[in-house]
């Protein structure tokens, strides 16, 4: 067989698809953001990032920064060992104390990333449970379905945001059955929030398990930055809550709060868990520091849902179709691959505005779009260059607009 | 059902083998390595570190925090986005550049992790060939093991280290069906070398692809720190080069190194690829400034083969029984998962000396260890410490010694 020409064809079918992803090579500012160099070829220019899930410039604030070079200095680079053998080191089990209280859990354990901590998390709880199924909302993360996947356990899929076809389903197995119901708080790419305190009733009416995914919410929602749970006061309902250490954090890493039963029973059993090197304690350091900054400050919170509907309002104003949503994620539909790579290559090239297109797999086919997240980095005047650039391309390309009133 | 009973229950399970795992809490002390201050309840306490992956100490050297320290303050913390999403630094490419040509390939991809690479690359190569068969060694790592089984192909174990049984497998399949062999350069527990020239002589007869993990090599084997493969001449001969950048190199992150074709697939299908936050880009350039001083510089490979040797020799003459092996890793074997936690507490309490014991599932049950890894960083009053403590304990013990002669 030839594997070259293998790989080279499926590559061609994806590029005759108009899917074919080309990385837009940055670097962001620090102190400046959203403002990014990006290289281009032999040359660089300047850009402004407006499809970064650093949701709130954290990611150069002082104390993050100042936490990581402290901790660089005192204990190196890596962490040099896995968890187990010599790699725990002081600054992980200090982030998981605050991790747990954060959401205000017994326990809480740290991952690489957030996609391991999904994987390696739901993996290992559906797959050791014997007999375990798990109910899935039909639009969880790739990295959830991976898990849930991997565990080989019987997976059935509840309709998007659907408590009750959650219940008819859950219905369908005993009392003796150990059931996980897995779902988001806020989804990604169409900004929608799940009615979590519905799915929690359900659950807790079948004796199931409840597994949030609150990667995009963590440190945007709640009093303290607990999440969409903390907000509504449900935490403590909840049996598994799981973060992401590289969005609003703004650092990297994933992990989940839960019992001191169940994070002991993942960290003891987990592959992914193990297996692997742990996090640098600079980056354990700067996550830490940043979760209490945005426990303590609402600023970058209200500064944030400012802008995200600064934006909405002046989008409505030229008629620009986003979808709407309780989120602070604004969805521009373009509904075609070609056509949304088209417009962020348009909107890079000459105005130096940088919105990634999406497409699929990350969406379903037909529903490609440009992803934009405000935050509290944006300026007015970034807030009007976006504006009017977004509109000149859309009388160029004849776009549809909206009417203002709609 | 009783999650929560049920989740004590397994850990109870383990607790009663004697394998129950208390990770040790420690700061690794830069510019102090192997040095560190151990957590133990209440106060800390100085300890010695020998069992860390940080192989030749690059975790403190002052290029690779220099470097971490410029684009953290030129950067920032994190990415700030998935690859694909705003996430991609020119940090990131420059460290892709430089491993394509560590390994003298085309082309390199970076993942968060070694694990990551591993499970994601064979996953996605296994998964998206039709009728793809992996071969397997009986010995691979837990994150290769995940990523075959996560494909759901076909996967034939051969007998470790055991070309001839390869190429019996490889026999019973005709020359259209793809083929995968997957295994290791230096078994991390056992610290033995794969024969990979006459593995690479059966995957050229049969037509398979080949794809080693040099994880436990990268940076120590081969004139520029290539591995293994480089100091065999034979990297040109392999379809993918896998490592990590968390061990030896000294800070955090996986990659994998082949034909642009290749990464270029496995960049475009690969979920945990694609679907996770890419590594902030102070990691990445720290590990660049890694690979680039230990690319030029033998001093820290030399200091650690003559630690090894001295560490060895030093054992024999005790009568230490320690497994014999070509690599840097010294296996000291006690073969009871209570006895070699025992040990290790006892060093660790009474002469500030860590080295973890190793159990299942990381070793085969009755194979449980004691892992040296005796590195630069170690001075002659570490070595000296080290050999008077293990040859107390013994003694206390009543374990057995090898003669001199033996
Ligand atoms: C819903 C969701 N869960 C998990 C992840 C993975 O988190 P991380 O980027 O930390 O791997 C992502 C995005 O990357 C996500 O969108
Ligand atoms: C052989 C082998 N491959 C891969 C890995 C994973 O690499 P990382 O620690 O970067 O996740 C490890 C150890 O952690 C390993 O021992």
């Amino acid at each position: 067989m030839d594997y070259e020409a293998y790989f080279k064809g499926e590559l061609d079918t994806v590029r005759d698809e108009g899917r074919y992803r080309i990385f837009t090579e940055i670097e962001r500012r620090c102190g400046k953001f959203p403002n990014a160099t990006r290289y281009v070829e032999d040359r660089t220019e300047q850009v402004t990032v407006w499809c970064s899930n650093d949701y709130l410039g954290m990611g150069q604030h002082p104390e993050v920064l100042q936490a990581m070079h402290e901790v660089l200095d005192d204990c190196g680079a890596g962490a040099g060992g896995t968890r187990n053998i010599s790699g725990t080191n002081h600054h992980h089990v200090v982030l998981e104390r605050e991790l747990a209280d954060l959401h205000g859990k017994e326990a809480a354990l740290l991952f690489t990333s957030g996609y391991v901590s999904n994987w390696a998390a739901l993996g290992t709880l559906a797959a050791k449970m014997p007999g375990c199924v798990v109910f899935s909302d039909a639009l969880n993360h790739a990295s959830m379905i991976e898990g849930i996947r991997h565990s080989r356990a019987t997976c059935r899929v509840w309709r998007h945001n659907d408590p009750a076809h959650l219940d008819e389903l859950l219905a369908e197995y005993g009392p003796d059955v150990p059931k996980l119901v897995a779902f988001e708080s806020v989804y990604s790419m169409d900004g929608d929030i799940a009615p979590i305190a519905e799915i929690l009733d359900v659950c807790e009416k079948h004796g199931a398990m409840s597994y949030i995914d609150e990667v995009h919410a963590v440190g945007l929602y709640g009093p303290r930055g607990g999440g969409v749970a903390e907000r509504e006061g449900l935490m403590d309902r909840i049996t598994v809550i799981e973060g992401t250490l590289g969005k609003a954090i703004g650092v990297m890493g994933g992990y989940i709060a839960a019992s001191a039963a169940l994070c002991d029973f993942i960290r003891t059993f987990s592959s992914g868990f193990i297996f692997t090197t742990a996090l640098p304690p600079a980056i354990a350091a700067g996550a830490t520091a940043s979760i209490r900054h945005l426990k303590a400050s609402e600023l970058e919170r209200a500064r944030q849902r400012e802008r995200v509907a600064t934006v909405r309002r002046r989008l409505d104003a030229m008629g620009i179709p986003h979808l709407p949503n309780p989120s602070h994620i604004i969805p521009v539909m373009v509904g075609d691959a070609k056509k949304a790579k088209r417009i962020s290559d348009w909107l890079l090239d000459n105005h130096g505005i940088y919105v990634q297109p999406i497409n699929y797999p990350t969406v379903p086919r037909g529903t490609e779009r440009l992803r934009i997240t405000p935050s509290p980095v944006h300026t007015d005047g970034d807030v009007d260059r976006l504006i009017e650039a977004l509109s000149d391309i859309w009388s160029q390309c004849e776009l549809a607009r909206r009417s203002a009133a709609a």
